[in-house]
């Protein structure tokens, strides 16, 4: 998805999508390192419905081929003209350093017992966002785009990103079987502080948020009646909606910037069809 | 000593050291990420005599801040002129990826049976050698060296880095306590392959190859018995000759190479005395 962004954006400016294809490549790459380290950090067992690099080999492998791969990323970063190659750097370092910063952030959230909707948008714009709205910046920019055009996209890419990853929370609790591929409520037997979680905390009267403290603390692990008691506690409270409600806002402000990008809106269909697809994907 | 090696070099062909710098911190950065990576795949509780980064806080900031520190390096290495940018980072691609082929090649050495001299050169060429190589070679492009005289330094520090690696596992069986600060005999108690271990085995007849694997085998916990028993096993062998003798040789080399440069000797006297200095660190 991130490096298909970054090719289109590209193009959208020089009609060649293939002058960015290193960079292309040293998203996907950066974005699969950020999944490895990732997953060892949260001692995740799968990826993609597979063992995961730290299960299937061992930590040591996942953590230096993770390694290996944010090295080689920089290999292809680099493969472009002279002038372009240090602020390619720039702003790629610039967004590295905030998933880093995004991953400490979402680690601290798992343990921390304040839970302000805040900070879960900050974690986010950091941890998801910033690759997607990064990506396009660096699309447009290969393929010659203005300051202020590049600065649409970025954002563009921003609330997109924060609408995708608030639908991958809606989609665990709301989400079917057959379209998903997995059981839904894998974020609640988790424990997962997701925007539905912490919306639900925000709006909920102190019965309730005790409920949903107790149902989240640890040792329940009455897996079913788990799910199905968070469940209706969001479906009392309206979750679903409110959730779609914040997902539609995001997308609305994401497409209004990709409208301010000052080419013929016939230009843009594929940016506006990607982020359709991105964000109906398993409905 | 890698970025002062760095500055000396590119100081050697252009005068000015200080243009070097970001590269020197680069460097520095990337050795200290490499550092922080590898202390969680070994379980190291200690570095430099204070507790390693994953002690003193955890697995998940020390993963982390190795990567930031890791991004941040390359934040430091573009910082050169335009048409130098991309050749900087395949020079420092190239020796990052080795790097960590070699910590591969380390870890698995440890786990292995079959133990040969040219397995662990190989690995200490990649894991040592090849870092103060690249910051030599770095440092002599940015200083505007011929790529003969570019090849030699860094052949300078390829050879200086293997007797570097040996020379640590020499002293840590034949240095004094006074000298190093710590008790000698610390890779014995933790069965470490050092170039000793591996030579003495290399020479050793089968009943003395039978004594070292024993006393190398898991659950030997007579730590002092353990270290006298093989130190003297070292001592009838003739390992502490025989292991100076091949540091000499890489110094040497590594010194024909300083000397091929082509300068004058004179205004080479840093470098030979840098190397110097780091051969007789605590003796």
């Amino acid at each position: 998805m991130r490096p298909v962004m970054l090719l289109h954006a590209c193009e959208l400016f020089c009609g060649d999508p293939i002058r960015a294809m290193p960079q292309a490549i040293a998203i996907e790459l950066f974005h699969n390192f950020s999944l490895i380290h990732d997953d060892i950090m949260d001692c995740a067992p799968l990826r993609r419905g597979l063992p995961a690099v730290h299960e299937k080999y061992n930590s040591t492998v996942a953590l230096l081929s993770g390694d290996a791969m944010l090295i080689t990323a920089y290999k292809y970063l680099v493969r472009a003209d002279h002038q372009m190659v240090t602020h390619l750097i720039d702003l790629f370092n610039d967004c590295a350093i905030r998933i880093c910063e995004g991953q400490q952030l979402d680690m601290n959230f798992e343990k921390s017992e304040i839970l302000e909707i805040e900070d879960y948008m900050g974690m986010v714009e950091l941890k998801t966002a910033y690759l997607f709205a990064t990506a396009l910046k660096m699309g447009a920019y290969i393929g010659g785009a203005s300051e202020s055009d590049a600065a649409h996209l970025f954002n563009f890419g921003k609330y997109m990103g924060i609408s995708f990853q608030i639908r991958d929370d809606w989609l665990d609790s709301f989400g079917s079987v057959e379209k998903m591929g997995k059981q839904p409520g894998g974020d609640i037997i988790r424990n997962k502080k997701t925007f539905l979680f912490i919306k639900a905390l925000s709006i909920s009267d102190d019965f309730t948020r005790q409920q949903l403290k107790w149902w989240f603390s640890d040792g329940q692990q009455h897996s079913e009646e788990k799910v199905s008691a968070i469940l209706e506690i969001y479906s009392n409270l309206g979750i679903s909606a409110i959730t779609q409600d914040i997902m539609e806002s995001n997308v609305a402000i994401a497409m209004q910037h990709l409208r301010d990008v000052s080419l013929e809106d016939r230009k843009k269909y594929l940016l506006a069809d990607l982020c359709k697809k991105l964000l109906h994907r398993n409905e």
